[in-house]
């Protein structure tokens, strides 16, 4: 119930940032037609929802914080494209990745495209002089700590020794800290004080945190159809997610060895493999773990007078444990 | 002469920058290390060089240029790095690129982090908000052409059609758009007055232009020492420079056509083309082009009152189109 409330608010405000991201990017130019396809698929859009959502929960008006949040998604879309280069993902959102359907040499430069209009968008915006420098520094210093995250992970192919520490300082820089800047983006916007800014920042890594382990967890537990990408996809990519990490703490250590980064592994096998992780607790721990941030998001959101945006950013702490895709 | 007291005070501004840019990118990191490769290995450091001239050219200090040089520098690099992927270069600057030490997947991503440093120099640096917003801007929106202008280059592969007009939209994008970037980023920075803004971004862009026209006349000229790599790279890639936009209208047109793309042309074929090249008059044409924008460049300086800096420009455009590599 509370997840449907929350969906539709979200399509809602989506509807609204797509409408700007259509207006940067929708251009006869053939770089922008495919720099335009990833953002033009849908997504969650959960980070503009975040930056809005920040933004009103200490008092600031949303149409201030339309523009950065669009920025927003644009970031994190050229993240999307350069990743599914670097990851070789074929899908995404249902869809062909931009670099299998114009190759990488177009890829490349459709993300830098999108990563150049995000910070164009912010600079351009009506944010006064201090707000727009704030917000794209924070947007700079989050790309950097992204890029950090995103290679640590690529690091972790090759090796099966990987620590839960290592994993979630891995996630905390290729996920969560973008949550964080959304949060903190959408406070400065609403000109929360810096106590306020801290805080809510806060939450946002943890929800950050939250939603990358869940996001591991669905990979695994859902179905194609509502992913829009395989089933155990991670695992055939030799992902190490935080689930193959536990796994290989139990019997299930061999199949997992054996299975991940083979890119052929038959769905039975995946299927008898996800079985078995469930009845040694694996899921049980990682769905656990997601929890727990949880439980931090929400803390960190006390300082915060009740109001209905506050409420909005309750839920989607919740949402993010509870979506099927 | 002239062009060697510029290059002395070029390769002296060059340190300065070039500590900056080492305390931004000399980390541990196995990423960063990746991202400092290039930017540590020289380079001519003409954009940052151009940003300081232009801001003490309108009466600013060099001090407040010095981080937005480097930023700038930064951003270059980005381009290079991410190209040298999309055309497949093997060597620049004397050493192996990037995607050659560290394979595409860390190139893209030490790309994107040089493009996140530059943003991350600018708006952390000690500009007051209006000039930080407004320089970062620029060079948001350059980057955005910048892209466009590779695309269209890559765009050019394939296609022995080329006009002339296409190919100088293309590196007006892919080249002049940076250096009338950086020429506007001084200016603004120095405290420039709007009228004067933009007569420097006309230089800076007239200076790109003879640049790059001469740059893929060296590349056909030069020696293999003097250019950090092979000398008919551009033709062996296929490149459509404008030597090779002009050749197709000669009888060299067949020798052209049968090179091309032909990445293992023996040294003596491509020699022989350049002296028919020559023998046409297509060599002198493509200098001759290159002295026309040099001509409009330093025209466009005669709205600023003599000064050592503004000669330092003056003789930047000279060495432009004088220099060996």
């Amino acid at each position: 119930m509370v997840t449907m409330m929350i969906e539709a608010e979200m399509a809602s405000l989506a509807e609204e940032v797509s409408g700007i991201i259509s207006s940067l990017l929708q251009k006869e130019d053939p770089l922008f037609k495919s720099a335009y396809h990833l953002p033009s698929h849908g997504g969650k859009r959960m980070r503009p929802y975040l930056v809005i959502k920040s933004c009103e929960a200490v008092g600031g008006e949303k149409e201030s914080a339309v523009t950065p949040a669009a920025a927003v998604e644009l970031l994190h879309n050229f993240t999307l494209v350069h990743d599914d280069i670097m990851d070789n993902d074929i899908m995404r959102r249902g869809v062909p990745t931009v670099h299998v359907l114009w190759g990488t040499p177009t890829a490349i430069l459709a993300g830098d495209l999108l990563f150049a209009e995000a910070f164009d968008a912010i600079l351009g915006s009506t944010l006064d002089d201090y707000r727009a420098r704030r917000v794209a520094s924070i947007l700079a210093k989050a790309t950097i700590r992204l890029s950090v995250g995103q290679f640590q992970d690529m690091s972790f192919e090759g090796r099966d020794d990987i620590l839960e520490e290592e994993y979630l300082e891995m996630i905390s820089g290729k996920t969560a800290t973008l949550f964080r800047a959304c949060a903190e983006i959408g406070a400065v916007i609403g000109g929360g004080r810096e106590e306020i800014i801290a805080k809510l920042g806060e939450y946002g890594w943890n929800l950050g945190m939250a939603f990358q382990i869940f996001d591991d967890y669905l990979g695994m537990t859902s179905s194609e159809d509502e992913l829009g990408k395989s089933v155990g996809n991670d695992l055939r990519e030799g992902k190490k997610t935080l689930i193959v990490i536990k796994g290989m703490q139990t019997k299930s250590k061999d199949a997992i060895k054996s299975l991940l980064g083979n890119r052929n592994t038959p769905q039975a096998e995946l299927s008898s493999l996800i079985s078995s992780l469930r009845e040694e607790g694996v899921l049980d721990y990682v769905r656990g773990k997601a929890m727990g941030y949880v439980e931090d998001a929400k803390r960190a959101l006390s300082c915060l007078p009740d109001s209905n945006p506050k409420e909005s950013l309750v839920q989607l702490v919740e949402f993010a444990v509870k979506r099927r895709k």
